[in-house]
């Protein structure tokens, strides 16, 4: 591994497209040789190579064979080891477009840079101790986070909240292992600080604490993935306007930044943070066939995928055989009927129908007259969030990598434990413990193999 | 439009989409009391405003209400008047996803920065000096621009080349004026450095350099915009995989960029620094009706289009009506004819099938064995290059407002020309050369309207 960190890396690390600035980073022992060999500043013989760190140069790229200008640059440096990487940083700042930014990347790859893989400086950053696994691992979550709350969350992990925790239930596993151990060897003496009484308490606690982390990972993976909300109903029951409705306060969030491409948050409404990953299940083609007109299919694979089932009803037409048909389709998953267009004349008593869906969160809406949708929304966090996941902690397990880790360090004191009660000699103890910490330190990535860390780098965007 | 510059605009400045890292950018008179609102430098109490300018610092976004960390940032600061756009300049360069950037950029706006419109801050450079228009209008065709070939023109321009040479006409027709306007205003006196009979060949000199700089336009909009080249021909004649090896040689150029999307740059291909955009006519749905086999409409149509066709025949089909029945719709445009496939026996003799094409181009080839593409590529250039548009000469006339302006520089001075001849009195002369002098400042910016002004950073990304 320490091989490949002795050459000098360089990719685009803004998105690709067109854009008023991109940059390319390079990082590594030859970053400001090789920045010299292109750059010049405008204030003349200036070196970026003598320049202070985090100094930033105007000038321009140049092509030193074809003599020629290639881009107006600022190039900003940041020697190692207070960088990004941990090594020496050189970044341009180019302006925007493909063709400029290619233009200087060639260059800077024939003056001796090689194309850095995806991931590779956040991997050089955790290489080089200046972050720990989590926290490299959070970059990326910042960069794909899709609500603020996710990026809370991200950021914390950034900041090491994770890592922190982690650490703290290491250390007193730690501890109770060096007694053990010592207990171990000297079985004769008194180890200070120790008494046997006291372990059931510190493997209890190590318990506790763990499945603190745990529970919160549903909540993360939530925040993380979004929840996915499928639309059920027969046409015409409201599914469209529904939708509408999500996809316009999502609009009106993003409307202040033009250049947005509707593909990337397409499916995504923000509901008080936590991504709603839409399905629609409207606009099927309507077919004079009735099993497919009610998109019996479609609607029983969509709702196969949900966290969630919004299924609609149409008050004007009554409750009908098509909604019954659906209704069976759905009923086994969270459920919440939506009973609409209470603005129009009713076809069918509200007794009935909270009776028929009385298993489920049930509420009447008018969609044309904007009725009821506030406690709709209100309805979907009440059946996200549990009690148990709310409060102000932004330590939450967002990544299965984390949440399987935590898992088997679970696993492993409920061993010690069992030894405990069996009254087990402390070597066996001991094992299980050494387990538990070495699957705690697979989140901060004291002990994952190098080809777990290669595959989590190669998540990564490229640039990163 | 100075009440504009009071205050402080911001915007993404980076393009919308993943990647490692994107940038906020602000500019103004209170972008850093704006800035260390929300930045806390990890050397504490450090403030930006207090920095040295062209300075890199790192820290953390925070968000001063709610007290909780936004990103992980690289803030980056240049003071007036050496910054992109001449006023107090700062950037931070934040992790590169949608969500982090919009966070950050409402905090910068919920600060006391408005948005930025698209092109707003080059126009701040222009309005504040640090570049003309022409310059200006440059960055905007370096970020779009598709070769390295037009993104040297675009840096040629953004240098000042262009302004450069205008202004030397310039200078030369204000000196005329200058001198003119003594002889009217001082008929007695003799005016030193001027004689009648040197005006012609001052007036025949501005004439011709401001048609050197008309000639180029042709190829300006070539290297611009590309050129439009339709491959036709009855199906199974190779235009596919023509159209292949097109591409395979564009893929090869981007593919040490991984993550460039193909959307972006699908039909250019590059060919010696000429943006080829090849529309394609294969894939034409093949039926049984003659007619529509052809794709007769559609050749047309494409052919409409196109600055050149290449016109595919295959050798061991022989010469047929559907070959002929095409070449009718594309006979007027510029054609090169390609006989493909002289791999395979010939069902006709060379010598008839050139003979019936004489009038065109027209080469030999096998895309199996690759033979004769090499001849392609050159008779393609050929085509397009004219000899006179040849020369090292950077200064190209990529846009028609440019063109426009010229066209109406020179009937200006063909106008004054034609005075002379007359023998009309100097006051005529001097109006026209005015004429010619604003038409030529409209380039530059001198003399644009303000509306025009607007409507030309309009054009421009956000962010830049």
């Amino acid at each position: 591994m320490d091989i490949l960190r002795e050459d000098t890396i360089a990719a685009i690390a803004t998105p690709f497209g067109t854009g008023g600035t991109g940059k390319i980073r390079i990082s590594g022992p030859e970053a400001y040789e090789i920045g010299d060999k292109i750059f010049r500043s405008v204030q003349e013989g200036k070196k970026i190579k003598d320049a202070e760190t985090y100094t930033a140069h105007y000038g321009f790229i140049y092509d030193p064979v074809e003599e020629k200008k290639i881009d107006e640059v600022v190039a900003i440096m940041m020697r190692k080891p207070r960088s990004f990487t941990g090594e020496n940083v050189l970044e341009f700042d180019c302006h925007g477009g493909m063709t400029p930014l290619r233009a200087v990347l060639e260059l800077v790859l024939a003056s001796g840079a090689r194309l850095a893989e995806p991931g590779e400086f956040s991997q050089r950053a955790f290489l080089n101790g200046r972050i720990d696994l989590a926290q490299a691992e959070a970059i990326i979550d910042i960069i794909n986070s899709k609500t603020e709350k996710s990026l809370d969350i991200a950021v914390e992990q950034l900041s090491g909240k994770l890592s922190q925790r982690v650490d703290e239930i290491k250390e007193i596993a730690v501890e109770v292992l060096a007694h053990l151990e010592a207990a171990i060897d000297y079985p004769e003496d008194e180890i200070e600080g120790f008494s046997p009484e006291k372990l059931d308490d510190k493997f209890n606690y190590i318990k506790e604490e763990i499945e603190k982390l745990l529970l919160s990972s549903r909540q993360g993976k939530i925040y993380k993935e979004g929840l996915k909300t499928v639309i059920v109903g027969k046409p015409n029951v409201g599914k469209s306007s529904l939708l509408n409705y999500f996809l316009e306060e999502k609009r009106a969030i993003v409307t202040d930044i033009p250049g947005t491409t509707r593909d990337v948050i397409e499916e995504y409404v923000n509901l008080k943070g936590i991504p709603l990953k839409i399905i629609d299940t409207a606009g099927i083609r309507e077919t004079a066939d009735k099993v497919e007109k009610i998109g019996v299919e479609r609607t029983r694979k969509s709702a196969e995928k949900a966290d969630l089932v919004l299924f609609m009803l149409d008050i004007s037409q009554g409750l009908t055989e098509e909604d019954l048909q659906i209704y069976k389709l759905i009923k086994d998953k969270p459920v919440i009927v939506i009973v609409n267009k209470t603005d129009l004349p009713a076809q069918e008593d509200r007794d009935k129908i909270e009776q028929e869906f009385k298993e489920h969160n049930l509420l009447w809406i008018s969609l044309l007259e904007e009725k009821g949708l506030e406690e709709l929304r209100q309805k979907i966090l009440n059946e996200i969030l549990d009690e148990e996941l709310s409060g102000d902690d932004n330590v939450i397990i967002t990544k299965s990598r984390h949440k399987n880790a935590l898992l088997k360090a679970k696993k492993a004191v409920e061993r010690v434990i069992v030894s405990r009660e069996t009254s087990m000699p402390y070597d066996f103890l001991t094992i299980d413990l050494k387990d538990c910490l070495n699957a705690l330190g697979e989140i901060t990535g004291e002990t994952v193999a190098d080809d777990i860390i290669d595959r989590i780098f190669s998540d990564f965007c490229l640039g990163k």
